[in-house]
């Protein structure tokens, strides 16, 4: 928890920082707000809720002869949340009078996916969602690489991509090679890239009815080679014929000039006009962040949509995220070794409990170093001090006070830096000067 | 949210301070961890999840004329969170190995339970568990009274009573009106004693099997009025011939001395020897927090408890535990007005956008803001001044940058104040100094 909550308010702090609003949207959503939204394949990973009370009442035996998919919806109405983005429209369309349009929020909770559990792939997961509804302005999506640079740059994970692509040009190439309307399986293939290679998405594309020409006419894709602007340009003389290529290289353009403007030199930019990022519903800017040097799939991901709300009567509201996978970039700061050392500390000092009469020292001690901010314990029991030492190491807390017999004739309090070794005698406000001293 | 962060921060803040450690556990337990933990009543209130996959292959005709009651083991082996105390004891058992003991931890997260919604109950709500395993020292109870005191004293809700009681007084009285073993069924009458009165008490406790000599030897419990002290004084002699009484009474007593040994000279704290919150599991003290002139049940509640973990084969483990409700204490704040009023501003200063050309100056500044850590935005599109000023203000930013034709010639920028109507003009580093001298 210590270091989900590093990277947690790292992210938060951003968001903020850029004008998000957080909210949180229930656990529990009507089927019928989730179902036909993730395709056949969510609909069954989705975890469903079966009704309360006697659910089997008005079940009858043909019910189950029909099978399990047509007896679900007769045993449950709700299931977990799957995404952010399907309670995020419902959310805005159903306070869309009260809301002030652009609506900016952030949302960090988990989602729930009866899936197979793996390595990055979880059945309960945390997602981390900043979206901007109700404005097409490409200052968004300049603002979302910013974002991107300055989380991850705050996390120290310093190499890493932004991938970008627009909609617009991926429907411009399946336009260049007479495909057009065959984008969706144009889509599926050419975002295979990267896992199968060039042949492959090939063989894919032919047996799904692409003619051998268009395979011909689609190798400038694998031959756009170079920096942002370069591809730009090589891209920009391909598609100088297609009108939505046209558009789409401009707002590619567009992009790599705001961000420039906004002064961030170094954008970790990367153009890939095969990024298509499997959903249908993106329409402008196509993002995904790749960590590199760590064998991991993206930690982010997002785009611009203009129908998010469409499903639920609220149509042509457009809007830009992203989402950030915190648990795969928790997976990448542990595997690149990124985390602070001390994030497990909560407690700083211990007190030694050697028996009730030293309480009249230990018990007011112990209030004067949480006044100052100091997070302290006294061990519960009256038991020897060695095993006190052993707890007190086996916790990594950083200081330990002995409070025995001598102190107690004394006055004067010993603490010990549990990882030097050392020790030092002190009356108690010298010693909480100490302390702060120390720990802040 | 920015309510509820301000509560919880409140709360993260005390348990740290008396060094719990948050943990997490996942949403999803399997339904033999949640089953028959709660009673017959919790059993039904369980959110039970369908199986994943062709659940109903098995099913027969004579699964379905068997009833839902044992129709649902054959379709459904998961449940959501009811609690934050089962997965825990069920976490402690499964790391017992790697815990230091005693072992403290915090938990908030959202628990669910199949209700019908009214004020103060909900299908989802937080749940902010603090508990200490692996001790029976006192200690841990009088620093939960100092958290308690100190949460809500952070809060602003100054006017509370800590309601304290033991179980073993109650198990005394029990045993004092010749009803032993029937301490159970005594609880459960005289928990209601709050909402039902002294008649409807009696009448329970008399159709319950109890004769009328008990109830009349039961009267002192009625009569034992005053202060902490008083009331221990008055319970002492009525319970002296006892022994699990004398023992109960030592032990508030105990408790009494350490919150005073702590420094603190106003506990809040009242002796209810009625207290029994139902949960059979207490075993030493009990503790309830009323908000008083608020119509609201109670906020937190909790005890020790001897066998946490024994149904999960771990047998032995005394532990104490307090439960913080969080969106009740929303509700109460919210009532008595107790949040602050500049808790929704997320944004601080937004910038006017009048057009392309004045992104010159307008993103670097914005740049600038934000590396200062304010809060701030550019108005997404180029609209009329009017609209942005009604956005401004409706999304209650307290500053606007005006950045239009005069502004990009003189170089010299404008801010607003929104809720003063002032304006001012400066270059954009004065500007800076200007909003962090206003904002921080």
């Amino acid at each position: 928890m210590a270091k989900r909550n590093f990277i947690l308010n790292q992210i938060k702090s951003t968001f903020s920082k850029f004008g998000f609003s957080q909210i949180e949207t229930p656990t529990i959503e009507n089927l019928s707000v989730l179902m036909g939204k993730y395709g056949d394949e969510g609909d069954q990973l989705l975890f469903k809720i079966l009704n309360s009370g006697n659910f089997s009442e008005k079940l009858s035996s043909q019910d189950l002869d029909n099978g399990y998919k047509s007896l679900t919806p007769k045993i449950s109405e709700k299931g977990l949340r799957y995404d952010l983005t399907v309670p995020f429209a419902r959310f805005v369309v159903m306070n869309r009078n009260d809301l002030a349009m652009p609506f900016k929020r952030f949302q960090i909770q988990p989602v729930w996916r009866a899936d197979k559990p793996q390595r990055g792939r979880y059945r309960e997961f945390y997602q981390c969602d900043a979206d901007v509804v109700g404005t097409n302005s490409l200052l968004c999506e300049a603002e979302i690489v910013l974002m991107l640079n300055e989380i991850f740059g705050n996390l120290k994970i310093e190499n890493f991509s932004i991938k970008v692509n627009n909609r617009k040009i991926l429907t411009a190439i399946a336009q260049k090679i007479g495909a057009d309307g065959n984008e969706a399986k144009f889509c599926v293939a050419i975002d295979k890239l990267d896992k199968i290679g060039k042949t492959k998405v090939e063989d894919e594309l032919l047996a799904n009815g692409f003619e051998p020409q268009m395979i011909v006419d689609l190798q400038p894709i694998f031959e756009i080679t170079g920096n942002f602007n370069e591809k730009l340009a090589k891209l920009e003389d391909w598609l100088s014929d297609i009108e939505m290529g046209r558009n789409g290289v401009a707002e590619l353009k567009e992009l790599g000039q705001l961000v420039k403007s906004f002064g961030l030199e170094t954008p970790n930019l990367e153009l890939d006009i095969t990024l298509a990022r499997g959903l249908s519903y993106y329409t402008g800017a196509i993002f995904e962040v790749k960590a590199l040097g760590v064998n991991m799939g993206s930690i982010s991901g997002g785009g611009r949509y203009d129908n998010l709300t469409g499903s639920f009567g609220m149509p042509g509201l457009s809007g830009v995220g992203i989402s950030l996978g915190v648990d795969r970039i928790y997976d990448v700061m542990e595997e690149l070794g990124l985390f602070p050392n001390n994030l497990g500390l909560s407690t700083q000092v211990m007190i030694t409990n050697l028996g009730n009469e030293t309480f009249q020292i230990a018990l007011p001690l112990l209030t004067l170093l949480r006044a100052n901010c100091i997070s302290a314990e006294i061990y519960p029991d009256t038991s020897k001090l060695k095993k006190q030492f052993e707890y007190t190491n086996k916790r990594n807390i950083p200081f330990l006070i002995i409070i025995g017999t001598d102190e107690l004739e004394s006055g004067l309090l010993t603490i010990k830096n549990m990882n030097t070794g050392e020790q030092f005698k002190f009356d108690a406000n010298e010693l909480v000067a100490f302390v702060k001293s120390q720990v802040f």
